[in-house]
């Protein structure tokens, strides 16, 4: 695998993308979860539009339970959530330019009745937001491995909110600056996804016949 | 408001649509949950994409835990879906072209680990599909609001799926032809969503100074 580590971003961009299909958003194709960041800021103009792509998504009831707590390189937020995440992740994660908790209010806000779509639609807002930053060129790494109780404590989180992910977002950088081979592999190797046949059924467990 | 029970579904978009932000991807602000369909099959290279995109979405250690169960009108399927819907969703629902059950597998494969993310990225797949369906000019509505055990009976879906939202695809048709006037007003009033300042926090509750 040592030719791998000098691939560049370009080439592994070439590895990573999703094979076009005519038809599907360029951005759904083309967004994938990179871990080299080039430590470049990103604007407010830039950020405003990652987050309304991600307030316009769809929820239950229109509740809208999602909230976002952004953390830009160099503020306490950022400290506290780059902190909170596993030593693996932790390792690349302090070069993105922001790392942004998601959370979800788990009960309707009009009856105080528990929301079963909280994640869910949190997970959608999610989506939107890193398919709007792979249209404008940055990279998002979602990240469910982080101490979730020590940054529910660290950002005075209530308890009435679920949390999600931790989403690194920024430039890219080169694979070869990650520096650890095994992260340089990761970067470098091709996704892989499940045939349509295993994720959709016309009965249960049979391939639907479209 | 009985103007705007005779609104035609080009201006019902017009008020529904988000107001375009630049940069912003047309697909995610000209995306709403319509429920008037004009009762048109979907082809099923229409429906490879809108389900290639869900499968490219992101998910925790890329477990991939989304199964759709996909009933196109007409089909067993489709009508065990429909009967499962609450009264007021069933009203419209039947003229999709399909209805289409997002379901989440809740234990990781590798190691049967519980998986806390199964409905978050099920949402995310959903969303996904959700946008490619707008950009390809269909309309998609997803309902919380069905029989959740009637419907895993019915269609015979093993406990360890967690069950996320009905989905109902199609093509648009005219709010008019909802015939229910409280349905064709919710089909013609503009949609809302917070500001920004209320979702996306610096500190936890503090609008972001981004």
């Amino acid at each position: 695998m040592a030719a791998q580590t000098f691939l560049t971003a370009k080439e592994a961009d070439v590895l990573k993308k999703a094979p076009a299909v005519e038809g599907v958003l360029p951005a759904i194709h083309e967004r994938w979860s990179a871990r080299s960041f080039d430590g470049r800021e990103v604007s407010a103009e830039v950020l405003e539009k990652v987050f309304e792509a991600a307030r316009w998504a769809a929820s239950s009831g229109n509740e809208q339970p999602w909230r976002f707590v952004v953390g830009l390189r160099g503020s306490e937020t950022f400290r506290k959530l780059l902190e909170s995440l596993g030593g693996f992740n932790r390792e690349w994660a302090g070069r993105a330019a922001a790392l942004i908790l998601g959370t979800a209010a788990t009960r309707f806000s009009r009856n105080g009745a528990e929301n079963r779509f909280a994640l869910y639609d949190l997970g959608a807002a999610a989506a939107n937001l890193t398919l709007e930053a792979a249209a404008l060129g940055l990279t998002t790494h979602q990240m469910g491995g982080f101490d979730q109780e020590a940054a529910r404590k660290a950002l005075g989180i209530p308890a009435e909110y679920a949390l999600g992910a931790v989403i690194a977002l920024g430039y890219r950088g080169e694979p070869a600056e990650l520096g650890n081979e095994s992260l340089i592999e990761r970067e470098t190797t091709p996704r892989t996804r499940k045939p349509l046949s295993e994720i959709v059924f016309g009965e249960w467990g049979e391939a639907a016949k479209l």
